[in-house]
């Protein structure tokens, strides 16, 4: 595919466009654009889509991709697994989600993704993104030393999926993929640089630089969940100690809720492994406890973000994953540390927003990801 | 200017080239090489440079920018000003270095840098670059706040330069051109993306992505001297408390320095205001109160350092300014936080080097940032 076509195919997600548009954006004219054109209907990946609305003259005729196109969406959570399809602008034709423990293994979580697709009627699919939660060699599509992901180290995603469902694959970390959901659909729609802090059972950062995400140099930024945030702070799986997430990751979390649940009238009467969700109601219903839990974190998730702020200056930042269910005190805490601790200037304009898809995001953003690759100069 | 001959002339930076080796790296075909190389003749940009090495066959010509190119670079410090002038490949043909107070305000410190160009003999320059020790718009061409340059908040220095020189000048601030210094000819040379951090009276922190300065949303990033590296630490002239730069800049060093004097026979003897240099020295001939200081903020450094690795997976991190001086004990300390407290992916492969260049980063990265401008598409 030449640049100029894969430019085309780009900027056909976002809808249909006019002729005359398309020329303005790209730098053509309209001859070119009409042999590029011309090429991709031939290919059957773009169509004509009537004539544009008048502004007097002659009508610019409408193009639009084809709507015969499908592409695949894959979100594999610690416990729950996500399957969409989606058509060429990535709006979702079809959705199954449900509870899927990784540490099955790939061939049981990739086998069900793949029967899925098949409920949901995709026989033929251009491409698949897939997204997990672990860290990820984008370049070899697979999984690398992932800690909750038992058996999945090395595994060949990329190309099992590829072969099952014989077109293209693309695989990366759930963090880098949600980012690129909210980029396409959700609240960072017109923001080229953004930072997308997910807090979950682990605690990632994905970095959209000019629309693109920022990966460094051997594919593992964003890996923030082990900044170090106390100097005598609890014990981390890593190794370390007061890493960020020891201390406000999901299980950090749950354990904290546990130690203050006999203070705390609600969340004594839970039964089983207490969750964000369960602090984040026992906040709302006005219990002290869960709500300085939720304070604290926040801070603690403030005193990086302010840090990466001051370094990176972003255009947003979006907070997502499911310890982001407790909310606006949580979200609160986070900004107003942020905008304390760092510098005026890179905070400014910054706003500090919940994700705006949650459970979509890392969907969306999966089918964003593999039209990024199979709709690039090569 | 065409973006193929822009790329031609940013190519030539790096020194003359075969018409063979050109055409291959840009993707042209020898016909439309020459007809851009042409142009580029005709405008006296570059010029014929004999014939390349034979490889058996008809030998290729060489070509390089043409040699009556001359560009400047200004390398504005606290309390020193840097001159230079260099040819087409940055390469320095005369440089001058005079203590200057950039308190005394930018008439005086900008008129000073004119007169050191003429004193240079350079009597018509094909561009300008100029680094400040303070934050700067680089779109207005205007330092923006500047704590330590009474006088020189928005003084249009582009503008006041280019005028005075009848040239195009770009602004930057000292991190930033000290960065591009080290890109051209220092220890970064290969090295598409690194982080260089200066100790020095600030601290700031240099950010290139594939060999750019990433600047941010707002123009602040790598502001990263106000970062907190502890919770009850000192009060930063900022406003906060526990900052990087009020826990080891050069004016924390200093006070810390005459704190332990009074027990360090070494700095007992030194009179007036005591340095980075004197805490090197004293800490060279073994006085343990000043080794220990440089270990403690070699440490503070290396968090901060930690924390960015994790985040921005560089390829590189260079050490410079003024308190890097302090050489190989905190050169050992901060490697020593940063691998003990970053993952094992980001920090694999990752060399934490000192600055190679040292007083001629700033004035050959100022060269640098001028040619990326004057030679772009437009």
């Amino acid at each position: 595919m030449t640049a100029p076509q894969a430019s085309l195919l780009r900027l056909l997600r976002d809808g249909p466009r006019s002729r005359v548009e398309l020329a303005a954006d790209l730098g053509f004219s309209r001859p070119r654009l009409s042999v590029e054109l011309d090429r991709l209907m031939g290919a059957r990946l773009a169509e004509d889509a009537g004539p544009a609305a008048s502004r007097g003259g002659r009508r610019s005729g409408r193009v639009r991709l084809a709507r015969g196109l499908r592409f695949g969406g894959v979100d594999i959570g610690a416990t729950s697994l996500d399957v969409a399809v989606t058509n060429g602008e990535l709006e979702i034709l079809g959705h199954l989600s449900e509870p899927c423990d990784v540490a099955a293994g790939p061939a049981h979580v990739l086998g069900r993704a793949v029967e899925l697709f098949g409920k949901l009627g995709a026989d033929r699919l251009h491409g698949v993104g897939i997204g997990v939660p672990g860290p990820v060699s984008f370049r070899d599509g697979t999984p690398v030393v992932p800690p909750i992901m038992p058996g999945w180290d090395r595994y060949p995603v990329r190309e099992a999926v590829g072969q099952e469902l014989r077109c293209p694959v693309v695989l990366d970390n759930d963090v880098n993929i949600m980012a690129l959901g909210e980029l396409h659909a959700g609240v960072a729609k017109r923001v080229g640089d953004f930072l997308l802090i997910k807090l979950g059972t682990g605690i990632g950062c994905g970095i959209v630089v000019d629309g693109r995400i920022y990966r460094g140099v051997s594919g593992s930024a964003g890996d923030i969940g082990h900044i170090q945030v106390e100097e005598q702070g609890p014990a981390c799986a890593c190794g370390n100690t007061g890493c960020l997430e020891a201390s406000f990751g999901g299980a950090a979390l749950a354990r904290q809720a546990r130690a203050i649940a006999a203070a705390s009238p609600y969340l004594a009467r839970k039964e089983g492994p207490l969750t964000a969700e369960d602090v984040a109601d026992a906040a709302a219903q006005g219990d002290p406890e869960a709500a300085r839990l939720v304070r604290e974190g926040g801070r603690r998730v403030g005193q990086v973000l302010a840090g990466l702020v001051s370094f990176f200056d972003p255009g947003m930042v979006i907070v997502a994953g499911g310890v982001a269910g407790l909310g606006h005190v949580l979200l609160a805490e986070i900004r107003s540390t942020v905008y304390r601790r760092s510098l005026p200037l890179a905070t400014g304009n910054l706003p500090i927003v919940l994700s705006e898809l949650g459970g979509t995001a890392g969907v969306i953003g999966a089918a964003r990801l593999i039209t990024d690759h199979v709709w690039r100069a090569a």
